[in-house]
């Protein structure tokens, strides 16, 4: 008999992927090495001598890739991208990758190597590196990366921002998702977007930045922005309101939106992917280089753009 | 262009398991916190102030479990003592796992959460805890670990083995293999082995001791016994032989074989799954308790059994 609340949802679409993630970390016990657990970017776990950060992300073709749209190396690139910006959210840096692969049988051997050459590239971009992997038959390619890393101030959660702090982010945000919708339409340009799509460029060292910064909440944008703040302001007990007249939305986004006749604004909102992050800092905090305040945190609860709620899907949702 | 000698191979299937993973890890850069990279049980990773141990394995649902076959929770079990042993091979004590899970949407939550316990339970029985994970959406249900540890002595690597060092086992070698077969054939007992198919019930503890005692060189028996010593002889750059003698044939692996009309010592000689440890020592060395010589080490290369080579397949082979 399983008595989890949970339990009481007849399939995982119906539970929803943030309800499992939730049931799932409620049932493992907690330990005094655990200084940071489940349902943040990375846990922080104690050491004899220190403490490590680790992460995993997955991916499955068909869902977070396409091999028609992306090369082997795109996907490889995006599988440590991914990963490596969770690090990066919590103030850190990545030193260490292990990935797991799965494959049908059929597959050219070229297509892992090169994703695996992608994957081992952006790592070294923070000066990580692949130790360590499984490599199994599977229905479907599928990618588990898992990785440390460390962080020399205290880990930035997403549950430090309190009211009067600015929100401030960097990189760009809504490329990876108006490149998405030009590849799903059938197009492959305006090319900036559909690279975006393919290899996020996370900006990395901007995690540490902010940590030395003082932020007091961070997170990397990979559900969409307004769903990713909405876990910001749920951990953090606030409200967090965003300024659409704060982004300038890039020409190539304007392009996409006037092809495929949708507000560019949504890209920028709801579209996840691009790994940028965005974090929260005391309002008399000097911002580091290349953040732009984007909103501002309150009491109370949510997220709102421009005081009112925002109509439509704020982001990705599996298993529906 | 792909010019890596493994791309060569025109399937994953045509290439094999090992070959790829080579491959793959072959493509990693190097970088100088890697004290251990990828080939053995686990990767040692320097960290500012000392060194973790860090692995990751896959289970795919059809591959390496199937749902009518084992509970949701012993396919928790499984998947985190599979992982467990691999530290426990390189002489350390796991911390902390994370878990990808992709599964279809029409899967039962219940299933989930109740693999997530057996998970966790597992994982306590070392000390160490679920401290984060992904969840999204497959054809197959695929459970990926990863898993981070410490080790107080040197890792035992896989390369240590010396002409004259004895080799030992601990645990029970074969009940996996053998509770398997049953399995397939539509039985349910011998219920000792069936649950040995299940439940591993690897020597967690006898890894630390091994190495405190001086093993030379250490793995789980994961693939087979003979292919995972092949791991060690390779590695090691010797040859091992295994006295056929040194195993007692328990009486429900004598059962089984009886049954099937298959040789019991198959079971020990080639069946995986246990991730029991087996570890050489130098000739004066005192056994940790549990330990049992299986064999020899001297000069050469490749494994024998009784002195001659085994007839037939040696271990698991995927992609085939």
């Amino acid at each position: 008999m399983n008595t989890h609340p949970a339990a009481a949802a007849s399939t995982l679409a119906e539970l929803g992927e943030f309800a499992l993630i939730a049931a799932v970390a409620g049932v493992a016990p907690t330990a005094e090495q655990v200084l940071v657990g489940p349902g943040d970017d990375a846990a922080q776990i104690r050491t004899t001598t220190g403490s490590v950060l680790m992460s995993t992300d997955l991916l499955i073709e068909g869902r977070h890739f396409r091999r028609d749209w992306s090369s082997a190396a795109d996907v490889g690139h995006k599988a440590a991208a991914a990963n490596l910006a969770d690090i990066a959210a919590m103030g850190g840096t990545a030193t260490a990758l292990t990935v797991g692969f799965a494959a049908p049988p059929d597959l050219d051997p070229g297509w892992a190597i090169e994703m695996s050459a992608g994957l081992a590239e952006e790592a070294a971009l923070v000066g990580a590196a692949v130790v360590g992997g499984d490599v199994t038959a599977a229905d479907q390619v599928m990618i588990a990366v898992a990785l440390i890393g460390e962080s020399l101030a205290a880990p930035v959660l997403r549950s430090g921002a309190r009211a009067g702090d600015v929100v401030a982010a960097i990189g760009r945000i809504g490329w990876a998702a108006a490149g998405y919708h030009v590849l799903a339409r059938g197009f492959r340009s305006p090319r900036v977007v559909v690279s975006a799509h393919r290899r996020p460029d996370p900006p990395y060292a901007a995690g540490p930045a902010a940590a030395a910064a003082g932020a007091t909440a961070m997170v990397d944008v990979s559900d969409g922005l307004l769903a990713d703040l909405g876990h910001v302001a749920d951990a953090s007990g606030v409200a967090i309101d965003v300024r659409a007249a704060a982004f300038e939305i890039a020409e190539p986004l304007q392009a996409v939106g006037a092809a495929l006749g949708v507000d560019p604004l949504s890209f920028i909102l709801t579209g996840g992917d691009d790994h940028t992050l965005v974090a929260t800092f005391g309002p008399d905090a000097e911002l580091p280089a290349g953040f732009t305040v984007i909103g501002q945190v309150a009491d109370g609860s949510g997220v709102t753009i421009d005081g009112t709620t925002y109509e439509g899907e704020t982001g990705h949702a599996h298993f529906r």
